[in-house]
C-alpha cells in the first residue's frame, strides 16, 4: 500500500483535499508543484492530471484530479464521516451540493481569478457579470445550507466543509488588490459556517502547513507559505 | 416506495439522466418542464431545484439535481454497471472524468449556448475564446478516452457515455445557426464513441421519447419534440 501523495500548492485547491485528509486522518505525503516556474503546465505534472490544474492525488489506484471527485473518493474509501454513504438517505442531496460547488461556484470563481483565460481584450465586463453571479449562488446556498444538517456547517467538517470554506477565504482575498466588492458578512450563515471552520483541528493543521494566519476562511489574509507561492 | 420522477425538457440535460434511468431499467416517471414560459425560473420548479435548471430527480429521498450528482446518485443506488462502484479500483478515475464532464466541459457548452448570461455588452469575445476552450478540453478527453476502458464507449453504456454523448450532440447544434465551427469529426475517438452510443436501446427509447433523430450524436439533426420545447 503506497501512501497517499498530493499535489499541492499553498492556498490553492488543494487545500480543500488537505482539510479533508487531516480530517479523515489518513497519513499522506505532499508534492509541492511550484507555480512560479509553472511546473503545473510541465510533462511531469501533466502525467498525472492532463488539465496541469492543481491538486491531483495519486493513490494505489493511480491518479485522481478534480477536487470534488478527490473529496467524494476519500470520504468513501477512507469513510470518518465525511459524507453521506451511497446508501444515505441524504446521499443525493450531498452530491447535488458539491457537484454544484464544483461546477457553478468553482468555475465562477476561475473567471474572477483568470479572466484573461475565458475573453480575449477588456475582461472587466467579464468579471462585473461574474461577481453578479457569484452573490447570486452565495444567495442560493445561504437558504439552501439550512438544510444539510449535519453534512455543513455542523459539529465534524463534511467534504462540503472542506470544499466551500477555502472557496470563500479565496473570494475575500483574490485577484489580490481587487476583491474589496466581496463582503461575506452579507451571508450570515456561511460566515457562521467559516467561523466554524476556523476553529477546527485540520483547520489549524492545514494553516500551519501553508501560512493561512489566525482566522483563515472568516477573515482571511494574504498566505505567508513556508514553502512554494499561492500565484 | 415512490417512483422516481425527472423533470426534464426535450434535448436538455435531463437527456443524460433519461438514457442513464433506461439504461438502468429503473422505471421511472417524467414530467416536464415549460420552457416556453420559463417554467423552470417559477417557484414550483424551484422548490424541487433552488437553482432553477433542468433536470431534477425526485427521490423517494426527495429531489436531487445537478446531471453528475444525478448520474452518480442513479448509478450508486440502481446499479446495472453504469459506474464504478465505491471500492472499485477505477473509481477515482471515473470520478475525476464525471466531475471533469461536469465543471469544465459543461460550463463552457453553457458559455457557448447562452452567453449574454455570463458577460455584458458584447459577447464576440467571450464566444471566440470559449470555442477554443472547448476544442482544447476535447482535445484533453481523446487522448484521456483511450484510457477509461468499460467505463467510455465499450460494451455497454455508462454514466460517462450518458453525460458526454448529449454534450457532443449540443456542441454541433446549438446556438441554432451559429454551431458550424464545431466538427467532430476533428476528435475521432470521441466521434466513434458517439456512434457507438447512437445504436444502443436506451438511445433509440430517448430519441422516441424527445424527436431526437435517427443518428442523434454522432450526427444530429435539430428535435423534434413530440411535447415541450428544447429551448
Amino acid at each position: 500500500m503506497i501512501p497517499l501523495r498530493l499535489h499541492y500548492a499553498p492556498d490553492n485547491a488543494s487545500l480543500c483535499v488537505r482539510l479533508a485528509l487531516l480530517r479523515a486522518g489518513v497519513p499522506f505525503e505532499t508534492v509541492l508543484v511550484d507555480r512560479r516556474s509553472r511546473a503545473q503546465d510541465g510533462a511531469a505534472y501533466r502525467a498525472v492530471n492532463p488539465n496541469g490544474l492543481i491538486p491531483a492525488l495519486e493513490t494505489s489506484d493511480g491518479p485522481i484530479w478534480e477536487t470534488g471527485a478527490i473529496l467524494l473518493w476519500l470520504a468513501d474509501r477512507h469513510g470518518a464521516d465525511l459524507v453521506s454513504g451511497p446508501d444515505h438517505p441524504d446521499r443525493g442531496a450531498v452530491l447535488a451540493w458539491l457537484f454544484w460547488l464544483s461546477n457553478t461556484l468553482h468555475p465562477a470563481l476561475r473567471m474572477l481569478f483568470y479572466p484573461e483565460r475565458h475573453v480575449t481584450g477588456d475582461t472587466g465586463p467579464l468579471v462585473a457579470r461574474t461577481r453578479e453571479r457569484v452573490a447570486a449562488m452565495l444567495d442560493i446556498l445561504e437558504e439552501g445550507s439550512t438544510r444539510l444538517g449535519r453534512w455543513l456547517g455542523a459539529g465534524e467538517s463534511s467534504i462540503l466543509d472542506c470544499y466551500l470554506c477555502p472557496m470563500l477565504r479565496w473570494l475575500a482575498l483574490y485577484p489580490v488588490g481587487d476583491a474589496a466588492w466581496f463582503d461575506l458578512a452579507r451571508w450570515p450563515r456561511l460566515h457562521d459556517i467559516a467561523r466554524r471552520m476556523d476553529d477546527r483541528p485540520e483547520t489549524r493543521a492545514a494553516t500551519a502547513a501553508e501560512g493561512l494566519g489566525p482566522t483563515p476562511f472568516s477573515a482571511p489574509s494574504l498566505p505567508n507559505p513556508p514553502e512554494g507561492s499561492a500565484l
